[in-house]
Parts: structure tokens; C-alpha cells; sequence
């Protein structure tokens, strides 16, 4: 067998999100039957490094699977016999790469990257719909900057945690939360080796409640030191969210 | 009468271009029929400063309309009406300001300024379906800026000018054809007082045959002097144009 990996990009809005679910499309779906006319017909299964949600996007998936060396495929190849087959979905392989003896896109991922992005404005988005959170009234970026430093570095993240995270532990370092506007786009980077189920989009959620005023920037701290999902704010939309790099030991797709 | 300027935003994907056809929905159409609600169902007439076509899109299109001063809108809430009215339409009243006495969106506007995007790479996008022309094999974006030089100043248009162009006359001034690169996007700016029907993308369509090495430099300025439309490139597509600016001598839409 060939170990392939594959970097992905999806826009995340017809989705049921990146794992199979009996109820609708999931892009493993649309990868995994495309990697299966690769492979004569029979199932492919694929392992990936961040378990996107329904409506949640990636600019740069990383995923792995397995072909019999009988397949013959080169890089190139592979790369345009699975996006044909992939049509009309929007999902595109970008690169490939045979993948190091060992190599998890999951558990070998040193760095998640992700953005956030919140269209701040009185009119809803007509360019940027399905791709932002759209918040009509005016927040304050640089407010939600300063309040998102206190969640940097290593925590207990359950006030942050979907009820239905299957981690086994909620202990997670935070490496980077940048609150930035742009004119309208309010943007917001989130890095770490990994994120518990909704992570970002809570602690996105939270920080508006801080650009808004309706909370001071303390209650932030507060609410993660509170172990509780009940102290932290709403969860932000998935539109916003964008899976945007993830790093490893190794540089797995070397630019030509 | 109250004469208002709006400023607006739209997908051109849905519609079959800026002005009303019997072919299908036009933005017109949609902007008219929200303003008409406005009027007490009273028909309302826009005019625009740049008619884009089917599939074009626009991040700040000026148009103006009349509403009787019985309406009694103000800015923030005429922006909010036709908002609301235009839905679920992918057009949106980003700004609105009282017109000065005889101003036109169309003959005052002194710049208008289009963005083309176009994606460089072998995989098709999934994330800007719809905003970019694909484009998979590798353009040289500063062959192509090198030759859009050779376009620029006051010339007889005539071979980029699409044979529906009702202009009088082919002669327009070009100010601006900047093609850069950033990573897999190579992106044109185009600023003319005006341009003619299709302009734009026949030149990009031009110049993309220089980016990809079916033509030497020179053959731009000659296709140019010909004055042949057939001497000149094929017309990009539509989805990668986006009108991002109208210029006039007052500022109509100062930020608060």
C-alpha cells in the first residue's frame, strides 16, 4: 500500500460537516467514494486532521489514505483523479504527497490553525454570505483582542466544550487569539495543537459578548476558570469558522 | 423628491446582469421592486453607474433613485427598508446619502474601478466557485502586467469592445491595468472614467494569452491598433470581474 496525503479545500456550506452522518453528505463521503474508483470499487478510508463541523470551511484539510501500490498513481495523477471524481462538489484536493512510514494527519498535527471571520456591519452580506458571521451592531475589535489573552496558554477549556466532545481530557493549550479589523471584517486567529469539539466557535462567541460591551473583558477569565459550560457565551455560527493550516514535524507539501 | 445615491453590494451569480431582461431576474429588478414598496407600490426608476453584466459582480455599485419627500426617510432607514424588501436576493444597500441637484450616478462618476480575479492552479476552486475564472495552467502575472502598459491612455478601444457596445464612441482613456500576483491568485485592477461594453474582460481575455506564453508582449499594442475586435483575445468570464469603486467629485458616502 501507498500512504497518500492529501491537502483539502472545502467550502463547508452543503455539508453535514467533514464525518459521515446519516443524515446528508459529508465531505468524507465525497473523498472517501472518489478514492474507491481508485481503488477498483472497494472502500477507502480516510483519517483527517480536524473533524470539521456542518457549514464549518478549510482552505487547507489535511487528510490520509491508503491506495495498493497496484494503483500506479504519481502525486499529479492522484491529485486530478480524485477532483474529477469529486465534481461537482466543492470539495478540491490541492496537493499530495506520499505520507512518512507512521504519519497521522490527526495525531502527528503539531499546530491547528484557524479563522474566524465576523462581517460587522448594518447590512447583511450579499459577496460574504454563508462565509461570515454576520453581527449588525458595532463591536469593539481591539476590546475582544485584550480579552481574548487571558484564555492563551494551558487550561482545563470546558466552559468552552461542546456537551458532546469525545475528548478524554478538556486540558488544551491555546497558542494564539488575535482579535483584528479590517473595515468591516472583524477577524479572529485561533492556534493550538488541538481544539475540544466547538472550541473556537464558543470562545468566538464569548469575545462578541466583550466587542458588544455587554460583557467586560474580566468576566472572560471568570468564565474559564469556572469549569462550566454555563459561565461561557453562545456558540458562533459555523459560517465563520475556516480551518485554515495545520503543521507538522515534517513539511509535507513543499511548495515546486 | 428626494433624490437618494445608494451604495450597494451584490453576487452577480443569480441574475442576468445589472439591468432588466425578459430572460430572467436582474438586479435592477430587485432593487426596483423594494424601492416600489417604499412609493406605495408606485413604480420607482434607478439609474446605475455601471450596468454589469450576467454573473459580474459589485462590492460598491452607485445608483439613484427618487422617493417623495412624503416617504419621509431618512438615510438609515431607507437602507434598512430596501434591505429588508430585497430579500433573499444577494443585494444589499450598503450605504445611502441625499443626491446633490443634477447629480448622476452614471455621467458624474469621474473613475470607476473593476477588480479581476483570476485562480492559478490545477485543482478547480471550491471556495470561490463563482468569483474567479479558473485558470489550471501556470500564468506569468508579470509578462501580463508588462503588456497591460501598452494599453493604457486614450485610444480607439475598438478591439476590446463587445459588438452589442451601444457607446457613440470607441475612444476611451485608461488609467489604470496593474496585474500582480499573490500566491494562486493573479489579480487586474482596471480604473477608466468609463469603459466600454465587455472591455474588461477582453483585455483580461488578452492578456492571459501573454500569461501563458501563446503570445509575445507586443501583440497586446498591435491588437490594439488594429482596431478589430477579431484581432484581440477571447472575453474572460464573468465570474471574475467585480466593480469595487465609483469615484465622483464629492465624496457621497463619507464615513461617520
Amino acid at each position: 500500500m501507498t500512504q497518500w496525503a492529501l491537502l483539502l479545500e472545502y467550502d463547508g456550506t452543503p455539508f453535514v460537516g467533514w464525518q459521515r452522518q446519516n443524515n446528508g453528505l459529508s465531505v468524507q463521503q465525497v473523498l472517501e467514494a472518489a478514492a474507491a474508483k481508485l481503488n477498483g470499487g472497494a472502500p477507502v478510508a480516510s483519517v483527517v486532521a480536524g473533524r470539521t463541523d456542518a457549514g464549518v470551511h478549510a482552505e487547507a484539510q489535511v487528510a490520509h489514505i491508503a491506495l495498493p501500490d497496484s494503483s500506479r498513481m504519481t502525486p499529479g495523477k492522484l491529485r486530478d483523479a480524485l477532483n474529477y471524481h469529486m465534481k461537482p462538489h466543492p470539495v478540491v484536493v490541492l496537493r499530495t504527497a506520499e505520507a512518512p512510514p507512521g504519519w497521522s494527519p490527526r495525531f502527528s498535527a503539531t499546530l491547528r490553525r484557524y479563522r474566524y471571520r465576523i462581517l460587522d456591519r448594518r447590512s447583511r452580506p450579499a459577496l460574504d454570505l454563508n462565509r461570515v458571521w454576520h453581527v449588525a451592531s458595532a463591536i469593539d475589535a481591539r476590546a475582544m483582542h485584550a480579552a481574548a489573552q487571558s484564555l492563551l496558554g494551558r487550561h482545563d477549556f470546558t466552559s468552552f466544550r461542546a456537551a458532546a466532545c469525545q475528548a478524554r481530557s478538556p486540558l488544551r493549550t491555546l497558542d494564539r487569539l488575535d482579535v483584528a479589523r479590517d473595515g468591516d471584517i472583524v477577524e479572529i486567529q485561533a492556534e493550538a495543537r488541538s481544539f475540544l469539539h466547538h472550541q473556537v466557535r464558543n470562545m468566538v462567541g464569548t469575545l462578541k459578548l466583550v466587542g458588544e460591551g455587554a460583557w467586560p473583558a474580566s468576566r472572560v477569565a471568570a468564565a474559564l476558570a469556572a469549569c462550566d459550560r454555563a459561565a461561557a457565551g453562545p456558540t458562533a455560527p459555523a459560517s465563520g469558522l475556516c480551518l485554515v493550516g495545520v503543521r507538522y514535524p515534517i513539511d509535507l507539501f513543499p511548495r515546486a
